[in-house]
């Protein structure tokens, strides 16, 4: 895996190269370097290796996959006006709001760019399914806006929110390597459906640990949807229960951002009122049903046993920091 | 001309459909039914008419080219913070800058998808040239942004920023039309120099009207460019005269963007300069050039002597409205 992972950036850095105007691309070459876990665009590779091409086909895929990724991060963090991004100063922060919106339009245009090394036919089906991504994770992050102001979000909502926010695009990863390998659609279908089972247990786990996650792992910064009032999956599954949805809404009404001490109290608060509810182990309950789903879908995929075990694994590792 | 102009809108209209999340797609039509003169869609239906195709099959090329042209003037809009266009809000003033810069993305997204009713191998060629020709806009884009903060803008500079952020555009939807007709390379490369010398022409003759143009024809704020202290190709010729460079670099480092007495005074009196400097004559040849260049290049195309000559007077109609 860490072979892979190395391949990959060395591929990355070769591919992005430094270019004139400096404004321009010198923000695109910093959010590339961030780092991250890299998970996409290696789920492209291991994809492609499994379904038995050579991991070097599947190398400007994945890295329109990473481009596109890190685009939706710069003009997200605009959105969200965040400060950091993997602990360094987000694009906006680092240069302005302007360079950020455009060195992001460049990057989009850069990820379609990657694609241009396929062959007409392979290039139009990952095309295809790129841009059908590409909008509906603008569709996510349209509802994400949506739900800031509104009360009434149902728990499907949140799921559709979460699916197209952050699952298609796991499985869009995960669907090219069997492109580019020449599956059939059917096949295509199933990687998909295991990247979006595996997305959504992603999210929700996320969604989780933001709450109990271990501050020295979590990576972010932990209740920082407590803080801004994020409806999540363990909110909605908390206001559920009939004896906690009015203190939970009241204390979702609350805007003590820049109050440290009424926030800390707000937090420890809330955490309590997810796990009396049962809202907390709702969550985990979910989290285990989209994984067990995932688990079935590998089983039914048309490749070799040990590479469906390495599939298995690589799920359960990604889930393990949830223990 | 106003045929096709009907059956482009007609067709535009009918493709970009109400979606859901409203949030994202309604400023997305909104900006689409703006107006304007629609040229570079009309460029690649004529392009393609006059070459032997049918309009009908370049429809969804010309509304990829418009759906950019929008995207790029939505994000250029936030990052100027202007607050009109064609006389109506903008979105980030409608709504705000974040659904500025989130339903730009999507409207990026959407003009590659038109291009997917083309089979792979035009698919990829018009592909490829759309992502070029993208990028360079952007770099155009980022140029504009550099140069309003150095004084030592040199001419030559000038011209290759106004190929990127404009001609470009025009050179890529007249070769898209070859490419649907099935022009070769040689033949492409041809009618897209045109564009480029048409573009040039008309940008150069944008730059001239923002001073000398006839506030009730000109769409724009008469002597915008003189307010923001751009240095366009007629700052850049005036100053070339010894006598004036330095009362204009004087001028041109005065802001009185919020001071209206001052602002027309400024306005009257760099006028006078630039008439005075030989720099308005010195554009007029430039824009001169580029429409003799362009009308070369006409005579030169594998079309019909009926087609170059309706595309002759279409371009002489783009330039007259300099007389």
């Amino acid at each position: 895996m860490e072979d892979l992972r190395q391949q990959f950036l060395d591929y990355l850095e070769q591919k992005i190269s430094h270019q004139q105007p400096s404004g321009l691309y010198d923000p695109v070459h910093y959010i590339l370097q961030l780092g991250g876990k890299r998970l996409r665009p290696l789920l492209t590779l291991m994809s492609t290796q499994m379904y038995g091409e050579t991991v070097e086909k599947s190398l400007d895929a994945a890295v329109a996959i990473e481009v596109f990724h890190n685009f939706t991060l710069l003009h997200d963090d605009i959105m969200d006006a965040a400060a950091l991004r993997r602990g360094q100063q987000t694009v906006h922060e680092k240069w302005n709001a302007n360079t950020g919106i455009l060195s992001g339009d460049a990057m989009m245009i850069m990820a379609y760019q990657c694609f241009l090394s396929y062959e007409p036919e392979m290039f139009y089906n990952l095309n295809q399914l790129f841009s059908k991504t590409a909008l509906e994770v603008c569709e996510g992050q349209q509802y994400d806006v949506d739900f800031e102001t509104r009360m009434d979000v149902t728990v499907d909502e949140y799921l559709l929110m979460i699916k197209l926010k952050t699952s298609v695009l796991v499985g869009c990863a995960l669907q090219m390597g069997a492109i580019i390998a020449g599956k059939p659609k059917s096949e295509q279908e199933k990687i998909y459906a295991y990247g979006i089972q595996l997305g959504m247990a992603f999210q929700l786990m996320d969604d989780y640990l933001d709450a109990f996650g271990d501050p020295e792992t979590f990576g972010k910064e932990v209740g920082g949807d407590i803080r801004e009032n994020k409806k999540t999956y363990l909110y909605l599954k908390s206001i559920d229960n009939n004896d906690f949805v009015e203190e939970l809404k009241e204390l979702f009404s609350q805007d003590y951002r820049d109050l440290s001490g009424e926030q800390t109290l707000k937090k420890e608060r809330v955490k309590e009122l997810f796990v009396n509810s049962g809202g907390a182990n709702r969550t985990l309950e979910a989290i285990n049903e989209y994984t067990n789903k995932a688990m079935k879908t590998i089983d039914s995929l048309d490749m070799e046993e040990t590479h469906k075990a390495v599939l298995k694994k690589f799920s359960e590792d990604l889930m393990s920091r949830i223990s």
